[in-house]
């Protein structure tokens, strides 16, 4: 199982997006709660979309395992609910017979970076061992925040096999408030999970995808190191001599 | 059935207690909830009235199926209880035989308009086509958020055919904090609504409604435009020259 | 059975607690929640107090019906925890075989008064007419925040005959966050309802703490009032002539 | 049992985890709990940990009674949550014999101190005068916040002798919010506790990190006052003359 929901710079939910349209993966459950938050989307077409989340099936030829890929259009909004989600997600994992589960996130840095990282964890100092050889660079602090975390601990504390993959963002946020999705990273992630479980999807139109948005993060750090410049420059010039101010 | 709680300029709400007024409609249940507001209201008589969701049955001589509206003078506070509201009053509708639902809402706008346009979504594509017919524009992108947009979605996803009526307002808030009614945005999403659902009502009452509320709205405008330009030439005047601040 | 939780300068909890010890009244229930706040009271002499309610039992020598008094040394923090608490004890009310509800309260003003005026609000109209009878006030609009106000209104809502009593107050709050305790507007407040209830109580000791109150208010409002004139010379004398700020 | 979850300063944290260190305690028992914080750790060698409580067993050669010690990497987020996990906590304590309880926990003050005085609380008066000979001054009012004081009054509630012990701490937070571990606080409460338990456990490693944690406590404070006589140097050359500022 791979699982992926809307959290910092939506690299965990275009992996499971990316993942479930390149598998031709098939919705087979709706997850709805009440811990969601409390409005609806309207489509392209008009019609109304709930907030849920969804679990789909990928056949998998090549390798003897078969994919199921967990993701949605929304997080629970209560830590409660969140817990909620991340247990009834893993009670039915455990019921379809799900032997590793991936967990996908974000690794929020500073600035953008040339090639992103893929940094991870895992359940076991054994399936850290393994992440290394694909080159994923293990983790020894910090925490990992929301139900992509969750569904990661709760996993391993229900003894699944279970490794998170999180990969290297500036997680700008757009003056809408939403984010910049950022499918470099995705793209980056992507590259080590599919290695990791052996299968080949096309990333061309990740690729260019990763290319636009690597174009308009650049501009926002533009506007950010823009900003910094003039801020401090008006400062300069207000603040009285010989003050130190904090 | 026709719901419409409180929510951005009153619009939904208003709609709610036009139609149940001049269809002399019924009360036949009233819902209280521990997620309402933990405050109650006094009444001009000096009584007390706890905060409430309602159920109005408004007999329809003319068209084969009569009315129910739902309304209230609150919503529930935290998505879980909004959820469980929107839940309950769409299993009751189920059980009360509700054919079609149509929801009201405010469709938030910046600047006051001249003729508010109403736009709608719904549960499925034949309705959207529908509703072209009667001058409604299709929403394509967006939310709505609260009781009123979960009723409709809940509606949707229990089977319900299932519209949904958005007035354009721009929802100006008095300097106590409570929203201007908008009784011209009401009554162009009840002109729509009455001819959907191939009813008559009287409009010369809320018409009236309808010109104050543009004359306070019109002020309203008026009083920002002014306060935007003050700001602004205080600014200018304090501002050192060549600095643009952010 | 009389009400009174801790809120707007202490009145109603005031009412409750000078009530219990002027007619001896015996605690016969106490009252846990998981949903008041999550601390503990230390008491003068070290040893540990939870938050809770009380239900104190007073005999009434001379009136045919005794007194319950509910109070306590909080209110509950969500909305759903206040519901929970009001319909608790009204349920208690009914099963005690209370017949009527006094529930005491603040009513906020701007500026202190000399003689604080007590509001009221009732369950229904007859009610209104026999509390004009004792000086009260009717209000005729407004709204009662917290647990008071919801053991009135449910009250009402479940056919006990219910009053709400409100006694003027500023609510001066201390720099330390708490309200001063407006022993003065208490004092106001318990001589409508004493002569309501047809009981007399030693108002001695109350007066001497009204007096002391009056006089913090009174320091308090002087405070208040330099503060505001020093902003204002302030703000004028740094204001660049002839703008206006908003 | 020793309750001690994180708070100010961590010295309640670290009470319980020094005491299961010296006294090698064994883990028992782990719990879970919605109520936690919606994130997942991360440990050194690259596994996940969940928030989580524990009970450590800790047998006691010396001691008629045996230990048992009760912390944790987190407190439960809502009020509703806190009092969960200490009502939980005690009835476990009940059904494992418990005689007495020891909740541990810090006592805020405004500037560090030479030797952190202990100051006590308890379930009744006869353990306040035992307190009393171990050096403890009894608190005469105030409240304790979170899980930490809730396990001591649901204890004393369910009839379980209970004492709570707070050291003197300026509970400092670092730029990163996160507040610096008060070894020295710990310490001074632990040389009460251990004698008051009739036990011995070595204090040589506690002692480095409380010289350490007191030089790191000394500079944070040289810092605030720097800032706080910069900032009113700053204030003062900016104030008009003859003007007071509130």
């Amino acid at each position: 199982m791979v699982t992926g929901l809307p959290g910092a710079a939506g690299v965990a939910k275009l992996c499971a997006d990316y993942l479930v349209k390149q598998l031709k993966g098939e919705l087979f459950e709706e997850l709805y709660s009440d811990a969601f938050p409390p409005h609806i989307l309207i489509q392209k077409d008009g019609t109304v979309e709930l907030l849920r989340n969804e679990l789909y099936y990928c056949k998998n030829g090549k390798s003897k395992n078969d994919l199921i890929v967990f993701t949605g259009n929304t997080q629970a909004v209560s830590p409660e609910g969140q817990y909620e989600v991340a247990n009834e997600t893993i009670t039915q994992a455990k019921r379809l017979g799900v032997v590793k589960l991936f967990a996908t996130a974000a690794y929020v840095v500073e600035k953008p970076v040339e090639t992103p990282t893929v940094h991870g964890a895992a359940s076991d100092v054994t399936l850290i061992e393994e992440l290394k050889q694909f080159g994923v660079v293990p983790m020894d602090t910090g925490s990992i925040t929301g139900t992509n975390g969750l569904l990661f601990g709760v996993a391993a504390l229900q003894n699944i096999p279970s490794i998170c993959l999180l990969s290297e963002t500036p997680a700008y946020a757009m003056p809408t408030g939403r984010f910049v999705v950022d499918a470099k990273a995705t793209k980056a992630l992507l590259e080590v999970l599919t290695r990791i479980l052996g299968i080949e999807i096309d990333m061309k139109p990740l690729d260019e995808q990763a290319k636009l948005s690597e174009e308009v993060i650049r501009r926002m750090e533009e506007i950010e190191q823009r900003t910094i410049d003039e801020v401090r420059k008006a400062a300069a010039s207000r603040a009285p001599k010989g003050q130190m101010y904090t």
